[in-house]
């Protein structure tokens, strides 16, 4: 049979780098490629002990309410709204399958087909791929070292029709590693208020600072309920449970509350009563300073090994946080061969196309690689084996 | 801020019926407007145990693969295949995070903005909704006894335009209780071969029969590829951990696949573990048919009751498995007002517009009573509330 696929799913398909990736898995490789936190940083002992408290009785089993459990949502709220200044009287609390779901439901009932978001570029691929399934078409805003190219930005909300959504990941961006400063945070605000454009703020990795000073987040400024706020517990307490939260305004919770119905009915109940349990009854911002040294020191072991192994040609970012460094090879070196040589040798990374808001472009030098998961042996040899091919290929 | 919602969501609220049962969870109310199973039939026991056991090991709190845990993959697939006959080579399995994301996830590759689904009337609300926020449209086909009308399904056929989706509850249905009889199940799965269009079977009670022999289901004759099963352990483990799953076409399961991803990048993994070992290690046949004994008993306790306390003008179903009555009311007795004087009275029902495929009919009857959740007394004294007002109303 000749199955005829909607039009925005017709054209979304696994990509070329996939399959450039799929024997990345292989535990022989070193794993500079992946996006998973390190297995460490999961509170393992806790969440068993949790789990069995919990499932002392069956409420966790049974049909739980789309908005989220209460008790969860009023935790979560309490912890953004005095740490981080995050959430008005306007704002209401949505708990989502993991981050993942809160970018797309945004983008689900704010934007018709053929509407536009502005996002960073290069940007996070799970992303653009839920607001291309919708059928909105993703533009590109350079990202520079501070954030977005701000005169481009402008040009952007000024030429592109129908601009609905500013989505950035304010912190520790993925796959740049690059935060946005405080002054392009309340620029790119002032211009969003102006336009009547809302802000979509991903912020999965914010908590994961392990050098310098917090940066208000984007949310912290709206007094004017123009800035979704979606962030998650994948890479604080698990990955797997797929727990996550949006913090938006009332009327844009109820219509994205309505949209979750139709997926999945709600999130987990077991892991919203052991979020909200872990907050409320265990020292999470000790936790969180754990999770944040092991990756310090790993990044800085990865620097460390730049520095040493890398030639001059090539150029890095050194993130305060978060889980990833952007690396850019000289102009000579094509990057696609330079990837299929590095996971021939046994390393893999994400070829920067992965991320590219214009998919048909591909003139990118730039790699992703974590040091959030390979053993402190295989950061150094990794990078030893990455500086190795960049000189024989110059 | 005046906020423009897409079209798709600008119209989906949350319904008039809501508002009506907003008081339903109070629990002195008797809850037969309730959608739960009852929570008894959750093994909570082994789910503690096996829980704990996979908690040994960090491995069930990393991030998974959107396909689904590989061994539970292949344990649905083997258990549907040999008990069901469900399943050929050009098959494959996706985990959904609870049957609704299976339903939404097949109308969302298969159907764009005013592509039809016909869709048994009345039908489950999750269904139809999913559909509407996909922009398809839904046409209702009258149901019968022994399921759809066929010549009004044939007509429609012919008749609507752009025909996606065939969607059907072959077993038990939600809200009717009714079974589609075989002959029924080839015609239909014959008729939509001929039209090519594609059938989408939703069989979450299917194993919840407590009376009379099991039907095969559509997909088991699926030797075309047109016929994507969903279904979920949502009824039979526990529906607060959302897992459910997926049989269709390798080619739409790979689509669906995709789309899943953008919204939650994978299904709950503890909870899909948890599935497979209990699939596997525990005696899953022998806990399904202690749940449908159970529920056998407490529907017997329902319909005693309606026999004797219904005057006669009252017709309803006499299910053989699932969770639902449907209680159609002389013509002469108004709806909303029963349903309203019932709920001040302490019983809860769900009226049937709830169900309707057109929204704007308000012409309905009928009346969802579920026996799963309430105590054996709640059974018999909320039907003999229910007579006393139909008394009062003729």
């Amino acid at each position: 049979m000749n199955y005829d696929f909607s039009d925005n799913f017709k054209s979304l398909a696994p990509s070329a780098i996939r399959e450039i990736l799929k024997n990345a898995g292989d535990p022989s490789i070193i794993a500079f490629a992946a996006g998973n936190p390190n297995a460490a940083s999961f509170p393992l002992s806790d969440i068993r002990r949790l789990c069995a408290e919990i499932l002392e009785s069956p409420a966790a089993l049974q049909y739980g309410t789309t908005e989220g459990y209460g008790p969860l949502r009023a935790s979560v709220r309490e912890r953004q709204r005095v740490r981080f200044g995050i959430g008005r009287d306007f704002d209401d609390t949505l708990i989502t399958s993991g981050g993942q779901q809160g970018l797309e439901l945004a983008c689900r009932v704010l934007c018709n087909p053929g509407d536009t978001v502005l996002a960073e570029d290069p940007s996070f691929i799970g992303a653009l791929n839920a607001f291309r399934g919708i059928g909105a078409r993703v533009v590109g805003v350079p990202l520079e070292s501070d954030g977005m190219d701000l005169e481009i930005l402008k040009e952007k909300l000024d030429s592109e029709a129908r601009v609905k959504l500013i989505y950035l990941i304010s912190s520790f961006q993925n796959p740049s590693g690059i935060c946005t400063s405080l002054e392009k945070r309340r620029e790119i605000y002032r211009l969003a208020k102006e336009k009547g454009v809302i802000i979509l703020e991903d912020n999965p990795y914010g908590e994961l600072r392990f050098r310098g000073e917090d940066i208000p987040t984007v949310k912290s400024f709206d007094e004017d309920g123009i800035v979704i706020y979606s962030s998650s517990f994948s890479k604080l307490l698990s990955a797997g449970m797929r727990v996550g939260f949006v913090i938006a305004p009332a009327e844009i919770v109820s219509k994205m509350t309505v949209a979750k119905q139709t997926e999945d009915v709600h999130t987990n109940l077991l892991f919203q009563m052991l979020c909200h349990r872990f907050l409320t009854e265990c020292d999470f911002d000790a936790h969180v300073k754990g999770i944040s040294e092991l990756y310090g020191k790993k990044c800085g072991i990865m620097l460390d090994a730049m520095q040493q192994h890398f030639p001059g040609g090539v150029t890095y970012t050194r993130p305060d946080g978060g889980l990833f460094v952007w690396c850019t090879l000289p102009k000579e070196i094509e990057l696609l061969p330079f990837v299929r040589a590095a996971l021939s040798r046994g390393v893999a990374v994400v070829p920067g196309t992965a991320f590219a808001t214009d998919t048909s472009r591909y003139t990118e030098h730039s790699f992703r690689v974590t040091y959030a998961t390979p053993t402190d042996e295989q950061l150094v040899r990794g990078v030893e084996i990455l500086g190795e091919i960049v000189r024989e290929s110059l």
